[in-house]
């Protein structure tokens, strides 16, 4: 395996580039705007880059017919299946294309093969989940959160970069809020 | 650093195993029931192993004056603001004391001295990673769940020993349900 740069701070973009670097990128897929990338109830343990585009993950809960979206990816990020990344097994998550979307994939075999590579990449790995940590503890902050204006100013403040690349609709799902009461918010 | 018994199917007992082998504990503590370990506003990246007790950490909503319980620690497991040990910054989280609880600490410079030791120790703290973000996954799932009843079945089935160890009140808090709710629901 090349060796890292470690002048980058961020751990994801120094993965990214030994990814590149050692040419384990295992192939592309298009998706058209509403595609499913992945259904509940089936496994995809795979990572996916983001070329271009933006998806969401998402649950259905059968009491009230509702979609719970519970994390958004766009261009430059990674999206995976979390649960069944981790776990190997079928998940309850959804993943859609909000719009047309094109994505770089590589296995969860060959992506560990790499973060096991040595001590350097581990310490990469283990900061890129520990940020993810973080941001989830986030998140179950912002969801208990009882003021809107509140909530959307965490977030607004930590992802900047949702409000301009997510629709507003699922903005505001997301933030548990009606769209009228978000488009309030954003403009004052 | 002594080798790791790789027989343990889990990665803390592992590490727990490992910290005591080479004599990492730093200290202990005794609460009484309702003293904080930690306040909001301040840093702690210590991590304590519970030798008996149990604690909760929660936020404060200002905006209603609620108190949000977002994890709860009891025997023989580990408990850490996540937040200070990842971001080494202070946070929003408070920890209490919801019994008489006795612990056991290790400093985040010790620790991770020993997960940064050996590629077979940074395995098992990625696969405790993996599964904090797992729980925490399913944490947001529960919050989001409409059904109350669907809610307690989830948190029943993945932490049977919460209901053994945590008095109801703060169950049902956890839970978003009145403590009449959990009642009727635990009745069947």
């Amino acid at each position: 395996m090349k060796s890292v740069d470690l002048s980058s701070p961020n751990p994801l973009e120094k993965l990214l580039q030994l990814i590149k670097q050692n040419e384990l990128w295992e192939g592309e897929r298009i998706l058209q705007r509403n595609e499913y990338l992945k259904m509940d109830g089936t496994k995809d343990s795979r990572l996916y880059y983001i070329i271009s585009g933006s998806l969401r993950v998402f649950v259905f809960d059968p009491d009230t017919d509702e979609e719970h979206t519970i994390r958004f990816g766009y261009q430059n990020n990674i999206i995976t299946d979390l649960s069944s990344f981790i776990t190997d097994a079928p998940s309850d998550f959804n993943i859609q294309a909000l719009r047309q979307t094109h994505l770089r994939l590589i296995s969860k075999n060959s992506y560990m093969q790499l973060i096991n590579s040595s001590k350097e990449t581990q310490q990469l790995w283990q900061q890129l989940l520990g940020q993810l940590i973080y941001q989830q503890m986030e998140r179950e902050v912002d969801i208990l959160t009882s003021s809107p204006k509140v909530r959307y100013q965490r977030v607004l403040a930590r992802s900047p970069q949702l409000f301009q690349e997510i629709p507003s609709k699922y903005i505001a799902a997301y933030l548990r809020m009606t769209p009228e009461t978000l488009s309030r918010l954003k403009k004052g």
